[in-house]
C-alpha cells in the first residue's frame, strides 16, 4: 500500500500531476458536521507558490469538488470524496519518460518500485501536487476540530539559517496560531520574513534551492487523548506528516534540543492554574507516554532543499546505465517551505481528529 | 489501540513493569526461518544498564520464553509469541497508587486516559521494561534480515553535548555497524565515549539526567522497497520508533541539517560503481521518496533525559488538586541512551522487515 | 469506518445513490498490469437489470472514468481511482428526507447510525447503486487473475424455489464458468433460467419481490494461499461479500448442506492426478483451515427479496413516532440476484487477488 | 497475516496444540472493566466435551492466566494479555510429522502455505484446541457488554438432521439465552438434545462424525451501531465466526430461507411498543444495512463434520506423492457442534464489542 492512512478516519489519496485528477477519500469522519467551503478554499489558497499566490496559471484547477458525503452543508458521515481536475497539464510534452534520475528526487526509486509502470510525467503520484487533497482532508478536519475548540496553526519557522521567532510554548493563543496564515508569507515577525524571503529570491538567482523547518501548534486539544507505545500521538502525526514531501525530520516540543540538556532542565513541572493542571514550561510539546497534557501540542518538521534546481547536474541514465549530466528546466520553487506550512497543518489536524475519534462523537 | 503495530507483520506487545509478565506476539513471520537463540540472548543483554550490565538483579527475569511459532529451531509461519516473566517485582510496595504525578512521566496522562483504572506500579505498561519485548522481536527481524546480507547496528551519536563519530553515510560496513554493539558502551569512538560516561557519571552526582542520540545504520536493505505518501520507509520507521519511551524526534539521512542547506548542497549526485547505481554523497539516507534507493539507510532518534531524577521536583496531586514537591526516590539510570541503543536497532530492523515482506517469501 | 477493506489491496467505496458522482479507489495494485478497458465495461455492464439492460435510463452514467493509476493501458501501482458520474438523477425530488421507514430497508438504521445527517436520496450511501464501483474494482482484480489462469464466474443458483445446476464442484471448466456471464439471464440450465424468469415476472405483477442464491466458482487458484484462523480465504470473502446490500447468507463447499451429513460423507478422499494432488469429491469448497487447496473455490450467496415492494406496507414514521402505511413507488426490481450475479463475481475476485498479494508480485 | 483481528479491539491469537502454551493479547478494551475470574472460568469450562466435560485429560490446563492488562479485579485499558499452558501434551509422540493428509484438515494446506516449516503436532495452529483463547477473550467480551444490558447466548440448532427449537426471534429473553449453557448439553428443547445425543452416539460406535449448526442471539445491543457495506455488523461477524475452525457457512436472521421467499412475506413491519421502534417479525435477524435495528441479533453457522474418523480413508503422502490410505487413531469428539456453543457466543460477543467500542467508552 501506499497512500491510505488512518485508524478512525481512513484517509485515501489518489492521483498523478498530469492525470486527469487528483483527490482523496475521507472515511470515518463524524455525521452532521457544517463545513465551510469559503473556509475549504481560503485554506487551500495558501497551499500557491509566495507572493503570487493568486494568479499561478493552475488557479482555478485547484478548486475541489466534493463528489460524495456532503449533503445539504453538512458530512453525512458516509465517505467524503474530494477531487480536483487536473485540467491545464500538458500531457503530451511528458508522453516519453526519462530515465534520467533527476538526484533528490524519486524518479530511480520509484521506477524500482513500480517497474517501470509509474506514471512518469511531473513526477507522477510522488509529485508536490500530491499534497493538494491532504490539504483539503485537513482542512475539513480544522473545521470539525475549530467546532470543538481545538485550534491548529503554524509557520515558517526557519528557511536556511534564517530564523522566524517560535511559538510561544506555555501561553499560545487561538491569535497567534492564526497571524502566520492570513499574511503572504506566514512567520511570526514580518522582519525575520523579509530575511528568509530575500535568501529565497537570492537562491533563485543563483539557480538553487534552500530547505526550513515549519513549526505547527495546536491549542484548545483535550488532555488524555492519545495511547502508550505504537499509536501515541507522536507516532500517528510522525506517520502523517513524513507523508509530505521533503519531509526528513520531526520533532515535539524540545526535541532534539531535550536530548542535549539535562532532566532538571527539561522536565516540565506540574502547577495548577485556575484549577487546570498545566506545566510552567512545555518542553515536552503537550504529549507525554504518547497522551496529550492539556498543554500546546508543539511539532517542527524539518524539509530538505527542493530537489529540482536549473543547474546542471551529474547523474545516471538508469536504462542505459550510463552517467550523464542533467539540467531540470522550468520554473520550480526555490523552497517549498512557506506552502508545506498548510500541508503541516492539514496533516497535524487530520492526526489528531483521528486519535481523537476513538473518544468523541 | 496503543500497543499493535504493523503491516505485513503484526506487532502486539502487552506487559506492565510489575504484572506477572511481559511478551510480544509476532504475527506474519516467514516460515521456515532458523533462528539462533544464544544470539537473541546476546542481542537483549545490549538492553542492560551500562558497565554492570551482566550483574543487575533482574537478570534472570528477562530470559525470553518462546511460546509458539517456532518448532525445530524454525519460524513457523504462524504467531510468535515471547513472554519474559517479572519475577522478583515487590507488587506490595507499590499496592497504592501515588497520584502525586512525576514530571515528564505519562502519571497524569496515563490516568486520565484510562480513567485510574491503568497498572501504576512502576510505570505500568508506559514503562522503559516495555522495550524487553520489543528489543526480543526486533532480534528476531535482525536474524531474518542478516540471513538475507542486511547489517542493522547502531550507537550512541551523542549524550548531552558530547558526540560520537558519525557512521559513514556512503561507506559504512557491515564491521563498522557491529563494532558499537561488541562494546560495553556502544560507540565507535572510544575517547568519547569516556567523555559520555563521565558526562552521565556527573549527572548521577549531580542527581540529574541527560538526553543524547541513538544514530542507526543500516546496508544491503535491496533498492526499491517501500511506497510514496503515507507508507514510505520514513512514515513506518517513524511510527514505530516513537513507539520507545523518550524518543522526542527523528530524522533521515541530513535530517534537520539538510532545512539549512542549499539544494546544490544536499542533492545527491548518482553515479555508477561497478555497474551499479549510487550516489556520491548520501544526505537522503538511503530514501527517495519513501522508497529504499539501495544506499545505507541512516537515521538518528532523539531520547529526551530521564524524567526520573531525585532532585526535589515542584508538581501537583491530580487526585487532591493540590500543588506538592516530589522526589523521586530509587537508583535510576541518569541517561537511557545507552541502553536505548538495541531498541532502535529492534524497532529498524522490524520496520524495515514489515515493509520488506511486501515483497520477499 | 464503513466502506475500506483490504489488507494487500485497500479499497475505498464512496458516493451516494443521487449525488454527483459515485467511486472507489483500489490502492496497492500491481504494476504494470494491462486493463482492457471495453473488457471492464462489458463486465459491468452485466450489472444492469435483466432483458432490458441496454436500454435503461442511466445507462450512459454508468461508464467509468479512470481518475488515476493507469498510464499507457496498465496499473501504475499507484492508486487507481473510478469514478462513475450519476447525471441524470433528480436531487430535487428527494429534497426532504422521509422519516417513514422502509420495511427491510436501512432509512430508520441509517439514520440512527448518522444522526439523521445521511443523503436519504435514493437509499444514499446504502443504494444497491454503490455495488456499480464494486464491481468496477472487481472487474479489474477478474483481469489481474485472468492473466494468471485464475477464472471466476458466478451464476443464479436460484430464485425464490427455482433452482438452476450446479456448477461441477470437482470438473468444473472455465467454459462453464464464463457461460452463464455471456447470457441475459445468467444461468446454466435455459429452462431452469425461464421458470425463474417467469417467478420474477409474477412476482412483479403481484407487487411482490422475490430473493435468491447466487453460486460463484473460481479455478486455477494456487494451493497455499490464505492463513489459519481470523485471515483465511472464508474470512475475507465473507467480510467482502456481506457487503452487497441484501446479502444474509454465505456457505463455502457443501456449506449448511454438510452440518446435516457425517464425516465419511463429507470428509473430500485426497488423491493424485497427473502428478497433481486432488480431491475427489469437492464439499470442502476448495478451502481447508482457511487456505486453499487446488479444488474450484465454490461459495453460495444469500439475497434476501428486494425490500421495496408497491403493495401497502405497516410501518412508523421514526421523527413522529406515529405508526403509517407506506406504498412505494417507482419501479423496482422485483428480484435482485440476476444483477448480483457480477457482484458476487466481483467481490470474489477482489479478496482472492488480496490473499494472493501476500505472496505475488 | 493469520490470527489478528479487530479494528477497536486487537485480537491476536497465538499458540499450538502441543506448543508450551496457547494465549491472546486484547489490546484497545475499556478501561476499568470488572471482570469476575469465576464466570471467565465457568464459560471456558463450557468448551469441554459433551457430558464428561469436568473429567477431561486436559482439564487443569486450561486454567487462563492473565498476564497484563488486568490489575485490581479491572482491565488497565493497556493490552489484556492470556495463557493458557498445554502441560500435559507428549510432544514427543508426534515428533515426525506425517507427510500423509487427514482427509478434510489442513495437513496438505498447512503444508504448502508454510513451506513445511509449520509445527504439525495435534494439527499445530490449525487445532480447535486455538478455539481455548477464541473463549477467553470472548468470555471477557460478554461480561463487559452483560455490564451494558446486552446478553449474548447460543445453543446447538440442530444435529445432523435433528432439530432444535429455535430461538424466539421476536420476544427472544435472557432467561431463553441463558439456559442452554446453563445444560450439559446446550439445547432449548431436551427431548431434542436425547435425539442428537444418540445421533453423535451412534457415529461414535460407527466411527464416523456428524456436523450440525449453532444459533447464536443477542439482546439488548443497541440500535444504530455498525456501518454499511464492508464494515457492516453481519461483516465483522462472519469474518470473526469463519475463525473457528469447521464453519463452512453463516447466515443471519431468515438467511438462506429468505431467499426462498417472497418480499411480502420477509419484510418486517415496523411498529411501535411502548414507545419504541421494533418490528413485528424479524427476518433481518437484528441487522439493517449493516446496523443494527434494536431487535434482536440472530445468527446460525454451520459446522461440518468432525473431519477426524477412524474408519480407513484414501488419501495420499504429499511428500512422496503417493497414493495411500489413513486410519486415524485416538479418541476423537465425533460432533464438535456442542463445544463450538460457547465458541459462537465468544466470536459474537468480541465483533459486536468492538463494533460498538466505536461509540462507547
Amino acid at each position: 500500500m501506499s497512500s491510505s492512512w488512518g485508524n478512525q478516519i481512513k484517509l485515501s489519496i489518489f492521483g498523478e500531476s498530469h492525470g486527469p485528477a487528483i483527490g482523496v477519500v475521507l472515511d470515518g469522519l463524524p455525521a452532521g458536521e457544517p463545513l465551510d467551503l469559503d473556509v475549504l478554499l481560503s485554506f487551500m489558497d495558501r497551499r500557491r507558490p509566495g507572493q503570487n499566490r493568486f494568479s499561478t496559471p493552475r488557479k482555478e484547477t485547484d478548486a475541489p469538488h466534493i463528489l460524495s458525503g456532503f449533503y445539504q452543508g453538512r458530512t453525512t458521515g458516509t465517505p467524503l470524496a474530494v477531487v480536483i481536475q487536473n485540467s491545464d497539464t500538458h500531457s503530451a510534452d511528458y508522453a516519453q519518460m526519462s530515465s534520467v534520475a533527476r538526484p533528490a528526487h524519486a524518479d530511480y526509486t520509484g521506477y524500482l518500485r513500480y517497474h517501470g509502470a509509474q506514471d512518469p510525467r511531473g513526477g507522477g503520484h510522488f509529485s508536490g501536487r500530491l499534497t493538494a487533497p491532504l490539504v483539503a482532508a485537513g482542512g475539513i478536519a480544522k473545521q470539525i476540530l475549530a467546532r470543538r475548540g481545538v485550534v491548529v496553526g503554524a509557520h515558517i519557522f526557519s528557511v536556511g539559517c534564517q530564523n522566524d521567532l517560535p511559538f510561544d510554548p506555555v501561553g499560545l493563543t487561538a491569535e497567534e496560531l492564526a497571524a502566520p496564515g492570513q499574511k503572504t508569507f506566514p512567520v511570526l515577525d514580518a522582519k525575520a520574513g523579509e530575511s528568509m524571503q530575500q535568501l529565497i529570491e537570492s537562491c533563485r538567482m543563483a539557480q538553487d534551492s534552500v530547505g526550513g523547518v515549519v513549526e505547527c501548534g495546536v491549542i484548545g486539544f483535550p488532555a488524555g487523548v492519545g495511547s502508550p507505545i505504537f499509536d501515541g500521538l507522536e507516532n500517528r502525526l510522525a506517520s502523517l506528516i513524513f507523508g509530505i514531501p521533503a519531509v526528513k525530520g520531526i520533532e515535539f516540543g524540545a526535541g532534539f534540543e531535550a536530548s542535549r540538556h539535562f532532566g532538571s532542565q527539561m522536565n516540565d513541572p506540574f502547577r495548577l492554574e485556575n484549577g487546570q493542571i498545566r506545566t510552567t514550561s512545555n518542553h515536552h510539546g503537550g504529549i507525554l507516554g504518547g497522551i496529550s497534557s492539556g498543554m500546546p501540542i508543539l511539532l517542527r518538521a524539518a524539509f530538505k532543499p527542493t530537489p529540482s534546481i536549473s543547474r546542471p547536474q551529474e547523474t545516471v541514465d538508469f536504462q542505459k546505465m550510463e552517467p550523464t549530466q542533467l539540467s531540470i528546466e522550468g520554473r520550480h520553487d526555490p523552497c517549498v517551505v512557506p506552502r508545506a506550512v498548510p500541508c503541516v497543518e492539514a496533516a497535524t489536524a487530520l492526526a489528531l481528529l483521528d486519535a481523537w475519534m476513538e473518544k468523541i462523537e
